[in-house]
């Protein structure tokens, strides 16, 4: 498996890291519209930014773009959508050739609301994917100007108060391929990895920003492919985490795990489910950036997954389980 | 001054703390009664009990009586009455009597929503103040119910999310007389005090409880009586304190000074003004608590305030100047 | 059972809480002593004040006594004895003649270093207990003076630094006696409690200060006498106990289960066992006090119970296995 | 002054971002070398990593190259050097022709223990920098090993426990001049910056990574050149610089101002002196990045400025007056 072992090792079709800038937004599916879109303004704290048929367009306060989810009343849960934003017009140009060529594009699109020509694509375990470079600036209406300009929009005081969307993490029925995609035609990076004592490689990190991740592909067991396993939303700090159980304890927010520290990355975590199945992520990050341009990947082994999270926490049985949407 | 300077000297007619149990509620006055509910509500995150004339009645998440605060509309800031629970009915009955025979009682009368007969009096400076035992626990509708049963009220999540009131400051054109008044009548303690170079008393903090101090003295430089320099309210930590600051800063709240800690009682604090002008503190003691029963009055020296708070933060010139109502 | 179902009802014999003013301190039993130091100073951050044949007198940095703990090097595990100072000379006095009349005291010593006369007693269970009323301030050398004259100590920075002894958890083969003598005898207050489906009280939290608790009585289901459960020490906040856990992880010092919140007294804790084997907390009340004169013990049920902690986190098995001395 | 009001428009030689991986290291000057050194080690907690002639080298935790800092004994204080680290060696290769061609390079050298082929110039105000690509990883003694492998060393749990190097502000004459400099040869991108009323631009914030910024360009206004204003480590959290201010007040470190946060930039902030007179940033960005791969320079007014900081604390003088060396 060339390469995969070894996803740092130079090779000659390999793009530069951050051809894409970062995760610019995802389209989220749910059969329950009315609890999920209460959960993300109430419960997270986004902000409603228009509506447009079956859905509804939600930011995050410190998003520059126009939003950050586009949530979606459909038959069942799970992820239409990430768009990824690229570098520039140029990079944009590059990493569609290279879509192209690898065989995944679908075809350029009139972009959502805020966003320009959008070149769509599936990855290798056939999630939908977007590249765009044309985004509109969010201007804040009066009621949702912030006090310092450096700022996207008023810190809205509701709920956790999630700042960005972090990271996505996949189900792939393969992760080689899915992983090697990313990193070969889109730029990622493979900052850690865990590999099963049999050799198969069952979940990769990939960065394109200094964080330590943004996509993140693990195998499915259930055999099924273009599922999610959850979308990770990042407030400002570890408290804030610690205060969004005590929330989601007194809202009747299904807690599925944590607070508690991952030994993967290191992020501070606590899972959950929103109304319409699909788990969602607080996470931070602590100070932790990956900086170094040649970044060893780091794998982790069947005998240190089993010990745990960073602090002992076992790994629940669910996480193993429960995707969306759903297998029936 | 005999006592003023060793305040916690024995004294035949002292009686043992904890005859008070706790600071139970205040009356808080506005001129801008609906700007200042939206501010208790919104931003400090308190939740309405109640209406009756001009006033409406809020409480804290975690308080187990009917109410924190009553706001009441009125012509002009300030505060109307503190109200403290005796720790038993014994207590209040010893307390009474003490309060008649210092003069300064006023009478028994029908105590607000939720409290049974209560003693209202005045301090030397002319504060009113009231005495009671009876108190009918808070029984939180299904919507407000938490989760633990430990707890009074489901967790707001809105704004800061205050969790008690902490402590009232009052300011005194005579310190001593109202601080002597409060430990020798009262029951509490002086844990901490401010002694000028000629040797006057301009500051005294006193303790009911654990904590360090729920009721404090400050001179009032307009030689004015009866005002208040301000009440303060507890959110869980010091980040929610952080926190508190960028919410007032995005909802237009004048902040006045902080977060920063003090010297005195080393307390994490904030200062905000509610929209009536009433001076608000968020404040948070960390884990602080004063649990020596022969604690010894700490005295700071004009030159010890001179150096600031604890870590360097000048005292701002408005901390001297303003309280509530306005002298006119 | 009269009594300890409703723990709070007024009984003729019950006295006044704080008439124990709070815990003092605790004298731990190592068969690891210098592991056990080293524990105590490097990674909680205590400091050594003198030495006694084989005891190691340490202080936490705000302790305004003597020693925190005294540790003694044994041939096993476990706690030797529990200091309660009196609120007062004649709160000692009542409290040993009522320990007398019960039956339990075993008689006057001279004090460890820092305290003077000395009431030396068992529980029912067969813990060993002291009542004491004299006590001298810690005076810090001129390299441990702290910078705010309201503070003990100079605060350590090293480890993480916890600022008090929080309680004591015995473990008692049958917790009711233990429990009633606490309150009935030690005038503490039962806060919360467990009670089985079979009407057995399996755990009982008593408070003496307006913090929650300050000593636990958890059932033993080995069947044996006068063990503990653990100690708990309080660093100033929940930031701490989770930069605690890091460091523990890093240092080697076993972690049993947290960061994570109790449903019972809602306190943040983490569980670790020192070199010696005995279990520590490191716990965070963050701002939560029991301040109400007329509080309602809280009962929680088995159901209730294994619902798990506050967020959902399972009780760890070897919490209900472990427990100082090891049972042979 | 074309390209400076605008400091994002395209221009023909501008490199782009990503070319400049991070900071890497600085070396600090200081004629108090014991003294600064314990500041080092014990109130920020970095680890020794060799000695060599005046010099000791210095590492953060979570630093994955061979040291941070180079602290070297010296007349005056002040920073002789700042080593960035190049994204690869080609991208070493074109800064160094970039450098060469606006005639401020200096040479190639050896570079210091763990460093490979260094390029030496300076930048137009005269501060030496060194470019490299070059790097040998760190490699933990058992000791120091790390319980995580994707960290570089153990958690040290010793005073502040700095994480990381994060960004150096210098002094200028001239602000623009080197402004232009860090964009236009070295890359990097200016987030926000400080225009006075008279055009003049008198500080620049320019960032290479997601981070706001790593490289800020401030005007002295001494009118001296390659002086400092201050050098910054990011501990993990908030909390850790609230503790940080304890530590220092009780170590005795000069507390210069703070903590508060930043309007610029919104990092939370804590500014203390070092033994020998250089001024450090203690500072945490809490969870903001920059991730717009077209984000809009923030230009601040000397109005916008005169509001002080964030939550309204004023700049204090000594900001503007104190630089390293002191103007003789």
């Amino acid at each position: 498996m060339p390469g995969s072992q070894d996803p740092q090792a130079p090779g000659a079709t390999r793009p530069p890291l951050h051809e894409v800038a970062h995760l610019g937004h995802i389209e989220l599916l749910t059969p329950e519209p009315e609890a999920s879109l209460r959960f993300f303004v109430d419960v997270l704290g986004l902000t409603e930014n228009g509506r447009e048929g079956n859905s509804v367009y939600l930011r995050t306060w410190d998003d520059y773009e126009h939003h950050t989810v586009k949530l979606t009343a459909h038959d069942t849960s799970g992820i239409r959508r990430v768009g990824l934003r690229a570098s520039s017009q140029a990079a944009l140009e590059r990493r569609v050739a290279a879509v192209k060529q690898a065989g995944l594009g679908i075809g350029w699109k009139d972009g959502d609301p805020g966003l320009g020509p959008t070149y769509l694509f599936r990855d290798p375990d056939g999630h939908e994917m977007e590249l765009y470079w044309d985004s509109e600036w969010y201007v804040p209406p009066p009621q949702l100007k912030p006090s310092l300009k450096n700022q996207a929009q008023a810190y809205p005081g509701r709920g956790v108060c999630v700042r960005r969307l972090d990271h996505v993490n996949f189900l792939a029925r393969d992760v080689p391929p899915s992983g090697d995609f990313a990193r070969d035609v889109l730029g990622g990076r493979v900052t850690e990895q865990v590999v099963l004592d049999d050799g198969a490689i069952s979940a990769q990190w990939l960065h394109f920003t200094s964080k330590g991740y943004e996509l993140v592909y693990t195998q499915d067991w259930t055999g099924s492919t273009g599922r999610l396993h959850h979308v990770a939303f990042a407030p400002d700090t570890r408290e804030d985490i610690l205060r969004a159980a005590d929330i989601c304890l007194d809202r009747g927010v299904f807690i599925e795990t944590g607070p508690h520290k991952h030994a993967i990355q290191q992020t501070f975590f606590l899972y959950v489910y929103e109304p319409g199945g699909n788990r969602i992520e607080l996470c931070n990050p602590v100070a932790r950036l990956v900086l170094a341009p040649d970044w060893r990947t780091i794998t982790w082994t069947e005998a240190e997954r089993a010990k745990g999270q960073a602090w002992g926490l076992k790994t629940i049985e669910s996480f193993h389980t429960h995707g969306t949407p759903p297998v029936r």
